[in-house]
């Protein structure tokens, strides 16, 4: 893709606090600097803009690309490698510039780099901690039932093993939590191929948690690091979890949802239980770290407290999301024949 | 989240074209119509407005919701079935309402309501169709050569099969192109999570990859129509393929990303030989499904010439990205090492 079409995609992406209307015109200059608004309230409003290609990057891209068209790829593996190796010490490898795939880069008016590759300004938001944290689905029907016990005897080991060490719950059981949005997804985006239906947007919401979790994960990586062996009990659960989910969301997609609804009310439950700690002094309330800050847009002096808070809301609505699935499912609907709850987190 | 929250959670969605700042006043008024400047170039400008909750839809919630606190679900259930038939034929069901989930309406300034749930206005984009669609990766090591040969013999039976019949081919074939990004993106997640490391952006690249094919498919099959044994024949291809994939992306993702790379550039070839039978007026040159103006943001008189034209431009940005993931690989690196070419498709 051109420089300029970059440029053009790239202002696609403007968050809400843009410094007065973009017009085609900017869009056809790549080498400006194009205002991207970012979402954050830091003091200065947080304006995201977009380097596109600086000049070192774009010959090497040329030598490359030129070397490539005329077959010679050893050449410029050479080129990048070298690149490569060079880059490592920067914090901008020159080495995406082969194959004339750019680096994207945000900088803000201060000249900040946007830090992350995994989301980008205008895909942070606030969370809502209003959410109603009490809401329960009383389980009526057999299936409900087991999915209840199910998830209730789960939570007999992981008691024994965690105890009252919530921080090291958290970051432990969101490798698990992260694997059901994934699978789901992917079992519903192979069916809406295979079926040449619509999805309905289920795709990306179940995406959009798994992703959530996953964040959840990045976030308390950085509060609690993992010991060794709290590493292989992770790669032997997910082992077992993957599989489990994988044929469960199979047989009974009803059941699934159902089971994942429960599993984020006692992460709901935990999530309060781990703020207690924190208010009682038993658990020390440390900054926040900064990809809470930027994800969440948090205050920049918020605290493990605020992210507790705001990863409890998350988790709030992907229990609705999941329960409100799992509902869909009891009426007889397919998912896609009921409006997805998309644009939450 | 509550329909205040959900506003502002919306605002954050702001295309490129926004009428004026919108305030956080405006943000805590929920039953106001905030202007979303869609994507789109189609005369008056794309402005999409999101009603946020009716009067019927937020009586019918909250008296859902009333009944969900105090834990008859089945009541509410009744109301949400029924709600869900009263909204079966009508373009806006309310089942959503249940679990105190709005649906998400986005609407024209005309009144016209946005028709797809899979990707929002802003998600659209022009494609770059000035891409280099003759570059190919020259096979130089054992590896790259077993992968452009797997993908040659391919080609073999599946000439044999389709002969000219472009429209067919492309409908049944992006059943199969949909699927690496998807197997890719979730083993890169349960990767970045069972190991606690960062992916670098990749997982979002390959989903998109994945979901950019899958529009490709949603758009092919308003043009040719399946029958029953092509339906059948993806349904087996699918079960081989997919267990293929992700199978060969846990051995090498090297060479899985290399032969995606090759099976793009042969999607490239194809799709060149399909313009050639439209213009040759052997393939009738339809006008194009809604969907795919929407999507590509193309004129409102395009054709299916204006849309494998796009289609190929996408195909051949995919070969760049898959030959530049293996090539990662191939330098001994992770693919979270290098930044990855996010904001494109």
């Amino acid at each position: 893709m051109s420089s300029r079409a970059a440029g053009s995609v790239l202002l696609r992406h403007l968050g809400p606090r843009v410094f007065g209307p973009v017009s085609s015109a900017a869009a056809a200059t790549p080498r400006s600097l194009h205002a991207i608004a970012g979402g954050g309230e830091r003091g200065a409003a947080a304006v995201w803009v977009r380097l596109l290609s600086t000049s070192a990057a774009e010959a090497k891209e040329e030598a490359a690309a030129s070397k490539g068209n005329a077959g010679s790829t050893a050449a410029a593996k050479a080129e990048a490698a070298e690149a490569a190796k060079e880059g490592e010490g920067k914090k901008s490898p020159v080495v995406s510039s082969y194959w004339g795939i750019e680096p994207s880069k945000l900088v803000n008016k201060e000249g900040v780099e946007w830090k992350w590759s995994c989301f980008r300004p205008w895909e942070t938001y606030k969370a809502d901690t209003s959410i109603d944290l009490t809401r329960h689905h009383k389980p009526k029907v057999l299936l409900d039932k087991i999915a209840y016990w199910t998830v209730k005897s789960l939570r007999v080991p992981t008691d024994i093993f965690f105890q009252r060490r919530y921080g090291c719950r958290a970051m432990m059981l969101e490798t698990v939590a992260a694997v059901p949005g994934m699978v789901g997804g992917m079992l519903l985006h192979l069916r809406s191929l295979r079926r040449f239906e619509h999805s309905g947007g289920w795709i990306r919401v179940l995406m959009e948690e798994a992703e959530n979790e996953r964040m959840h994960l990045m976030t308390f990586m950085e509060v609690a690091k993992p010991k060794w062996y709290e590493r292989a009990l992770v790669l032997a659960v997910q082992g077992v979890f993957f599989n489990a989910y994988f044929f469960g969301y199979l047989i009974s997609p009803k059941f699934a949802h159902r089971v994942v609804g429960y599993l984020e009310e006692e992460a709901i439950h935990s999530y309060t239980e781990f703020l207690k700690d924190i208010e009682a002094g038993k658990i020390e309330n440390v900054p926040a770290p900064a990809i809470a800050i930027d994800y969440w847009q948090l205050p920049a002096d918020a605290t493990l407290k605020d992210v507790v808070t705001v990863v409890r809301a998350d988790e709030a609505h992907h229990r609705d999301v999941n329960h409100f699935a799992s509902d869909i499912h009891f009426q007889g609907l397919e998912l896609k024949e009921a409006p997805a709850p998309l644009g939450y987190h």
